[in-house]
Order: structure tokens, then sequence, then C-alpha cells
């Protein structure tokens, strides 16, 4: 029985066109959970950087000398706590733009980077046309990363629509998803919670959902409502829209009870799912 | 754009020890549906057989001669009306008992047969213990069927909570997912609602659960609850615990807007799956 219990904190910030405004606030954010003892603090996507497609390349930073990526790497140093760093525009050499979660131990060490895997193309004929993949390129791992004795799966908003990735971090033995997003007032009140707890429930483990604080002036707006469940589908912790850090403890322990009382994962057919899967 | 309306009939029976009873109410229930003027009756699991699983060998009927099986065929035939016989225990010739949905359109004609795929096997120390796999042996095939138009996916119950099927018999044509279950009162209240929204949501289709009513003094208390959530999982129907004939109207329009909105499907990336994919 694994009981281990691991305090984190979700920094839901209100995010402007500002990127030093953005990278100060992000900061102080991650200081004032180090502070309360939390040894994890997680960002939400694109938190350097209004969400706008067309802005992605002019906030983008190269990997390892960007800004923002240097201020993660020394805050999580400095303030001795792990950092899922959300999301930010990452460039690479080859001119390439992703939609890259950058993930520090409390060394200040990078153990691990998620490039958003499922990129968000919807264009409605007379309606709204999003396309991120005329300007983002798409990750192609999977993200699984050990911190503070606890093993954390880490994908960014619309990967969390596909059940795929969630249980393929899963079987790689994440107990823990993180789910940086920015889900808009739209679609937010109707899945958000619902997906934040299935994934929850179908895998077995924590599931974290860390949003922006909603900007009424914003482009996209968002719905904000950080939470977390635990791996029965409760939520343990949750926000409204405005800015705050909601502090979370999760324990390991719970994670084994429910596993050991419905085996869900033991009784997974794959033998079925292979010979019926033809794409 | 796929204008098809199909009228379906949850039947909420309540199951008792005596099989001619059962069998009896199942088939009133169909007959009432047909006269309102539905193409589809859907009963529950293991509707001729108290869920004990002791008594599933002793209930149980071969194909196609079983007084279950033929009491369907004809009532389909009689009515003219698709059924989706809930579940029956089943048995071979070489002694196996499966837990198996077996599927008529209105001419009477078997046009599929679903053997649970999934088995509950509980074995909490010091508390539940549940083992469906010392009596029952597990189907081995994802069952995809076509009625009144509209292509079905069946699984029975525990199948539900591996979305590695619900996905599979999405991506083999089903518009609609239905699963006849008998959750119970200690997980019915937490996960039943959320896994039929979920399934719905991560494949844009229509899904069913078809539960029996609560009967106080069975062994395994029965949640209730039959519902239909619709392709963005806003539930569309549903019973409380008492016998009802719950009847929903679906309209295969829905699911080709959500899609047309929300290209989930299309945005799939099995090089990803694949390429992380262990076990």
């Amino acid at each position: 029985m694994m009981n281990h219990i691991l305090k984190l904190a979700i920094c839901q910030m209100a995010i402007t066109d500002n990127k030093t405004v953005n990278l100060s606030k992000a900061e102080s954010m991650i200081k004032a959970a180090a502070q309360q003892n939390c040894q994890l603090a997680i960002l939400p996507e694109m938190f350097n950087c209004p969400y706008k497609a067309e802005l992605f390349s002019q906030y983008a930073e190269f990997y390892p000398e960007g800004e923002t990526i240097q201020m993660l790497s020394k805050t999580a140093a400095d303030s001795k706590i792990g950092i899922v760093g959300g999301s930010i525009p990452e460039k690479d050499k080859f001119g390439n733009v992703y939609n890259t979660s950058f993930i520090f131990d409390e060394t200040g060490t990078l153990i691990g980077r998620h490039r958003k895997i499922h990129l968000f193309d919807v264009e409605i004929k007379g309606g709204t046309v999003f396309k991120e993949s005329s300007i983002l390129a798409p990750g192609q791992d999977c993200t699984v990363v050990k911190i503070a004795g606890v093993t954390l799966g880490i994908a960014i908003c619309y990967d969390i629509r596909f059940p795929e990735l969630s249980r393929l971090m899963t079987l790689a033995g994440a107990n823990m998803l993180i789910f940086p997003a920015v889900f808009s007032v739209s679609t937010g009140p109707d899945h958000w919670e619902l997906l934040i707890r299935g994934r929850a429930v179908d895998n077995q483990v924590f599931v974290v959902g860390a949003a922006p604080a909603t900007t009424i002036e914003s482009a996209c707006q968002a719905y904000g409502h950080s939470m977390a469940a635990d791996p029965w589908g409760n939520i343990i912790g949750s926000t409204g829209i405005e800015e705050e850090i909601l502090i979370v403890e999760i324990n390991l322990e719970k994670m084994c009870t429910v596993r050991e009382q419905l085996p869900l994962l033991k009784h997974r057919r794959p033998d079925v799912y292979k010979s019926n899967y033809n794409s």
C-alpha cells in the first residue's frame, strides 16, 4: 500500500497581452505556492501569451534560452518546487512552432517536455474557423515524468478529448494526469468537468485541469474552473472564474484502494482490442 | 446531412426469480413499445434471470431453441419491431456459459449476438467477492449491427467501463452504443451517468443504458436509472428506479452536426497511439 501525499497548487492566473506581466504573475504565484509548502505548481495553457494563433510565433521561445523557460527553471530551483509549466509557444530551429509544456523538478532541471499532440481545427460553414494546424506543428509523443514521488502524465487541452492518450499515459505508469487547458465558455460548461472526471474514472488516476482565469476582454473567452478529481471521479478541489491559487493534497493510497476494489486495468482485453482494431 | 429519426423504447422491467414471469413481462413491454410506433425495443441485462452468478447456468439457453430466444424472435416478427434483447445466460455445446445479447430485426431474424467481453471480478479482502469469470466465459468480439437505418454498437454492463471498446464500435461505424446493464446502488450514483455521457462525448454517438427496475429484495440491488445521451453528452431521456418504458427519439442529424462542429474522430492520432502502445 502506497501512502504518499503530494501537495500541489493550480495557478489559475489571468493572462494579458503583456509577456513581462504574465511572467511576473506566474513567478509570484509559483513562489506563493512554495511558501505554502506545495511540492508542485501547475500553470495554465499558453500562460505567457494571449490565446490568439496569430500571436504564437511572436511570443514563441527557443529551448533552453527563452526567457519564460529560464524563469521557470530559476524559480523552481530558487523555491525548491516542481513546476508543470502550463504551456508556451516553442520554436525549433526548423521554424516549427509547438504548443509545449516544459516540466522542471525542484532543482530547476528540465525533466520533460510535452508538445500538444492533437491540434484544434474547427471550420464550421458560415461560423467559427479556428485552425491551429496552420500555425502549430503537432507533438508525436506521450509524456510521462516522475516528480516528488508521483508519476505524472502531461498533455494539453484538446489532448484530453482523446481517451487513447490518457490510457497510454496510464499504461506508462502515470498516477496523475495533468492538463493545462483553455476551454472556452461554449464547450466548458458542457464538457470540462465531464472529461476530467471521466478520465479519472476510466484510468483510476488523479486528474488535474489547469485553466487561466476568465478575462472578459480576451479573444477566446476562457471558462476558468480549474479542478482536480480523484481516482473514483470525485472532485477534490475547484475554482470559479477568478484568479486563484487552488491547493489540493492527493494521497496515492486512494488510487491503490480504488484499483484494488475495482481492478479495471487488470480486466482490459488487449487481445480483443487488437483483433478488432482497424485504424 | 443525414436526417433520420429513430424512435426507441428502453424497457426498464422489474426482474423476478420466475423465468416465465420475466418473459411475459418482457414480451408485454416490447408489444407496448411497438404499439407506440417504436422501431426498436431494448431490454436490460440478464432480464430472464436474477443477477446471481450461481443461477446463470440453470437459466441458460442454447441458440436457437431456447425459449427466451424464441420469444424474442417471434415478438419481433409479430410486432414488426427490432429488439436488442438485453442479455441472458447462453450455453454453448462445450458447456460454456456466456452473458449474451441477442439482437433481432423487425422480421424476427437474428442479426447479431454480443457476448460480454469484460467479466466483473472483484475480490476485496474481507469485503465483496464477485467473480463472474468463475461461471462465465468471455466474449471475443466487438458487435456492430444495422437496424432501422441506424448502426448500433452493443455491449454489456462492465464493458462500458473500457473506453477502448466504445471507440472500436464507433470506428466500426456505430451511430449509437447500447449497454444493457445492472449497475448497483454502490457504483451507480457515482459512475453510471458519467460513463454514459462520457462515451457519448468522446465518440460523438448516441448512448443508451438499459437497466432493470430496482427491486429491493434482489441479491444485487440494481440502480435503475435507464437513460440516453445525445452525441453532445446531453441526457435526452431518463427514468427513476420504477418499472417504466422510456421512449426516446433520436435524430442522426444531431450526430452529423456535432461531428461537423468538432471533428474529433478526424483529429485522432493513430500514429502516436501505435508508436506509444505497449500492451
